[in-house]
Formats: C-alpha cells, structure tokens, sequence
C-alpha cells in the first residue's frame, strides 16, 4: 500500500525547496513541516531566519550555479518567498524541478512596466502611467500626468523604496536622479480611500480559493496593520476576488498570489459605486496575508504549500467577526510580552538577531470571536 | 532598549534543547521557532522526525556524556518529549543550563510505584495496587487485588506495551514472565466509564492554565480519538482539574503535564456523584491534548514553550462548539489527501518516512463551529 493521490501530486516526505531565507520562507517552511514535507532553504545571507527550521539549507548567491544545480536537484518543487528571483535562476532550476510558480508568472510581476502592460491588456483597471527611460521622458511623463505622481523603480521596490513622489515646484531632474537614473515608470497619484488586498490560491488543477478581502494601513510605507475583512462595499470585495481569479487564471497561476488594489469612492454627493484599481501584484504569500495565520481555516503559508505539492486546497472562512494583523518593527518587538498576554491574540516571532529601524521583527493576530447571533 | 522582560523569562533568540526527536519534539520546534526561539533537537535515531524542524541537531545516545556535555553547553533550557530519560542524563544536563519540568518532577513520572505512592501520598485517589517485585510477590498481590486485574512494569511502558492482563484462570508465572520478569505493579481493573485526561501548563511563577477537560478512546492500546470537552458531569471536570492543579503544585512543576483519570460512574439507581482515579501522569505534552493545536487559543506545544522559557501562559479556550482529534496510525496515513479535503478540519503529518502498523503518523483535528445562540 501506499499513498492515494490525485494526479500530479506529490507525496507526504516530499522536498520543497524555498528561494529566500526571511520570514516568509520561515513561515512557508513551518506550514511544510505541519504537513509532513521536507525543506531547503536556499538564501545568500548567512543568518537568515529560515535556515533554523528546515531540513536542509544552503547558504550561496542566486547567482551561484553549482549551488543552484545542487540545490534543484536535491528537492522535488522549488517556490520563492520574494519576486526579485533572477531570471536565470528561475531558468536553470526549472530544468531542474518543478518550479512554482512558474518562471513567466514570476517575470510578469517583477517589472512593475511589465506588470502594468500585463494588466492593462487584461482590461483590469490601473492608474495611468508612462515609461521613464531619462530624463527627457520624465519631463514628458509629468507634463501628460500631470502632479501629484509618483516616479517608481520598475525593479526591487518595497516598503516605499524606490519610489519618489513629484510635487508642484519639485524639480524633475533631481527627482528622477534620485532614484539612481534606474529605469522607472511615472503613476499618476489615485485619490484611494483604502488600500485592500486580496490574497489567494490557485491550484494545480486550476482551483481558487480567495481569502478575505483585508484593508492595510502603512506607517513611514511599511505595512502596520491589516483587517479583515475591508469595510468596503460587498460588490466592491466581489469586485476585487474577481480581478484576482481573472489575473491568475491569466498567469495560469500555482500557489497563493497577492494583488493589492486601491478603492476609489464616488464623487462626493454622487450615487456611482467605489472603483478599484490594482495596484501591484505579488506573486507569493504576502505581509497582508499573515492574518489568516490563526485568523482563518488555514493558513497563507499552508496554502501555498497545498498548491505547489498539488494537493487540495484548504477552506479560507475567516475565525470571528474580524481579524486584525499587526506587524511589529524594529524597536516595537521588545514588548512583545504584552501581545503574550492579551487574550485571543496570537503572536509570531521570526527570530532576527537584532531590531534594526524599519525591520519586521515578528506580528500580531488578533481575532474579535463572532457576535452573538 | 532591550527586550521587557517578566523576572526570570529568557529573551527571544533563546536556545531551546529538546531530547527526543519523534512527532512531539517536532511540534515542540514548530512551536518554539513561531515564538522566535532557537531549538537543538538531541535524539539517538538519525532518523528523528524533528530533526527536519531544528536549527542544531545532535544524533547521539542519552548515555553519551561527552554529547549531552556539548548539548547542554550550547542551550538556555532543556526540556523533552517523553518521561522515560535516564536519571544520569538529566542530572548531568542540570549541571550545565535549566531542565524543564525538573529531574524531580520527571522521577516522580517514570517510575509506576513511585509515581502511585506520590498520588497515594497527595491524597488523590488511584487504583488498587500493590508492588510485584518477584513471582511470589505476584501471587499475593493477585491474592489480595483479585481478578481482573492488570499486571504493569514500573518503567518503559506506553501504547500498551508492558502490561498483561491477570483473567480468571490465567497462570500468574506465565503472566509475570510474559513481561520478562521486571520489576511491575498490579492493580485493580477500574469499572470506568469514560477515560479522560486533563492537559494543562503551569508557569515558572506558578500560574496555572488548564484545556478543557477532553475524552479519549483507544483502539488496540493506542489512542484513536480524543473529544473536548469530555462528556462528564461539570463538578467532575471542574475536580479533575483540581486534581491537576494539586499535582503541578505538588512538583513545583514548569510546563505542561497531563494527567489521564478513569471517571467511574455511581452505581445504576444511585444518584451518588461520579467519581475519579488518576491513572498516570505524563510529565510533558501529550498525544490527548493535539486537539489543542487549531482547536485551542495556544496550542499545548507553544504553552510548554512559553512556560519553560518563562514567558506568560496563552490562552486556553476552545474554539467552537467541541473538538475532535483522530490519530492516523500506520496505514491509515494513505488517505490523507480525504482529510484536506474536510472543510473546518486541520491536518498534522509527522514526516515519518515509513507507515508501521501501530505507528502515529499524524492527525487530524475537527472543529465543530460554535452553535447558533
């Protein structure tokens, strides 16, 4: 006897390898664990947090190729905690291994021009923006956008790096040296009343399964807190699942992917519905999506787990009335005592030797039980 | 700034040392490592599930002095996964860094005579029993305890193993020899009605938080499913958790321990309380409180965690209406993909590369959702 499996499945003991040693790869590596899999972790810094729970690690630049070619043939499905994964990387381990999500899923989202283009050719709403090679089309960008707009890296942003917002009297040249003179895209500024994301899964066999749609809230452009579900209008949230299921279909997508979006409400006085436009897709599990770690049937981290083994994918039903996640940076973690002590809360920690400003250290969930009926 | 610290609480980053290394140490890590926390998983079998779970591991035997040496000098805290470490082992590891629970409290555990006579000495109530050191010893226990009644080593038994049962008619040389002779116990069989089992953590300043009293049915000697809350009368609840408490107490007990009871019901047409017997006491997490894991606010393995790092005890509420934990034994395993499938329920695989019979390969875990008010 052995293990009953749908097809294309791979079996309990199977070895997953992560590209990314942070805190998402630790949590990617726990849910594994919880589910009988095997981990290695590939990162290029030696203290990375993932390393102190998988079942094998190296510890090699993604640029290494011997380390590469060991590592893809030493696990059965390699997944990635973060997008900037090089191209060649991807490349070479996908001759290797299954690699999911695939390399093309990974390339559309790690050039925010070719994300928009993606986007946009799908007819999903975005904000308006224009390639900035130099300075010459900077100066054009800002004359048709017009400002406020924001000029982004179309490589390696995050938490609010690589972007610079273009003010009246801010003066372009400088602005776009700013950035290094990196290839960018000017986006004009959408008047959002919320930022929401919508974080889910889909399965090998064309599964999906959405979590709640949650609404973010960032301090100093890195997220702080998320709740779900968002306070948005019920077509809204309906609206926004389905743009996620549209943008993974289109990938043909295989794990959890995030896509986060702005609600833009009506006129002032007008009837009209909210508006969404996504803002930028994330191909893997998502800071916004720790709340459903103890906050829902399962876990991002499980979830993603289920869907690059091909196995099937768990329920997302939200635990209470409402969940909050709240990330704990840099200094905030030395009172991480208190979170022990507030009933119905959950806390994590993700074991980074030291708190350095701006640095998630660990996060919060808080689950309200539902209201009495 | 530093991290806020209760007197006594180890920081985060902190070393934990787990001896043994099968599915509880590995759920022990898990936990540890969700909390910040660093684990070295010391266990004789290169094979040990948790290995896969640790950031140091030592493959070594528990006499190995120069290894326990070099484990005990590399923690903050030692603790285990199961009660039957040798003395000599834990002595040693005291020397060097804190063992949680204590030497004591494990010696009051191992050992079934030593254990009794501590129940016995509290005022608790317990089977029959008398000491069966030899084959005459046997014949005057059976003399006096009558029969049925069971004939139990006093080390090394679990699952069963270790105990015979003394019937009518049955040849008490065989029987004593059936077990090779060691030194045993018999007791009286308990006319029980329900088995339960308290599972609950004490803290380092004494602070005490018990699980819902929960209901266990075994199959072939191995635990099948375990129900919370049990179906017991509330004052018997409420006294088996008194029961609990007096022991921890007892031992000055850090962690979480559990107490398996025999409840016995009045005699038909009395209308007399129902009342207990402590049957063991595991001196660690225990098989009868996974449900605790997804179906409790802390799970019993990160409750052990914060109490021997001396941490504030979590939440121990249930979630939902009842919960029910299923142990997937040997093959039984092969159709894990049926229990994805089950919308509200959560499965454990405990990487283990074979499926032996009688073999703990995982679990599921139901929660029944809350009931409409």
């Amino acid at each position: 006897m052995t293990f009953t499996l749908s097809p294309g499945a791979l079996a309990p003991g199977a070895r997953i390898g992560i590209l990314g040693g942070g805190q998402l790869g630790r949590m990617l590596a726990l849910a594994a664990a919880g589910l009988g899999l095997r981990t290695h972790v590939f990162a290029p810094e030696a203290d990375s947090p993932a390393f102190d729970v998988c079942a094998e690690r190296t510890n090699a630049a993604y640029e290494d190729e011997d380390a590469l070619a060991a590592f893809g043939a030493s696990v059965d499905v390699v997944t990635y905690e973060f997008e900037n994964v090089p191209a060649r990387t991807a490349a070479l381990l996908s001759d290797l291994c299954l690699v999911r999500p695939s390399p093309a899923a990974l390339a559309a989202c790690q050039d925010r021009l070719v994300e928009k283009e993606f986007l946009a050719g799908l007819g999903i709403p975005v904000a308006a923006y224009m390639r900035v090679d130099d300075a010459g089309a900077m100066a054009r960008a800002v004359a048709q956008l017009g400002r406020p707009s924001i000029l982004k890296t179309r490589r390696f942003g995050y938490d609010g790096k690589g972007q610079a917002l273009v003010r009246e009297g801010g003066d372009l040249a400088v602005i776009f040296r700013s950035l290094g003179g990196a290839p960018a895209i000017l986006e004009s500024v959408v008047p959002f009343s919320t930022e929401i994301s919508v974080v889910a899964a889909r399965g090998a066999p064309g599964a999906f399964v959405a979590y709640d749609v949650c609404e973010n809230w960032h301090e100093n452009h890195i997220l702080k807190f998320t709740r779900a579900p968002a306070r948005v209008a019920p077509e809204t949230a309906a609206e926004a699942i389905e743009l996620a299921r549209a943008i993974a279909d289109a990938l043909d997508y295989v794990g959890v992917l995030t896509v986060e979006m702005f609600v833009v409400d009506p006129p002032r006085g007008s009837a009209g519905p909210q508006t969404l436009r996504v803002n930028e897709i994330a191909p893997r599990v998502h800071n916004s999506g720790h709340w459903t770690l103890g906050g829902a049937q399962t876990s991002q981290f499980e979830q993603h787990v289920r869907a690059i083994v091909g196995w099937p994918l768990g329920g997302a039903l939200r635990q209470g009335a409402e969940v909050e996640m709240e990330n704990l940076i840099g200094e905030e973690v030395f009172g991480f005592e208190q979170y022990l002590r507030e009933p119905g809360s959950s806390l994590q920690l993700y074991g980074k030797a030291e708190a350095r400003p701006g640095r998630k250290m660990g996060h919060v969930t808080r689950v309200a039980p539902a209201k009495p009926a």
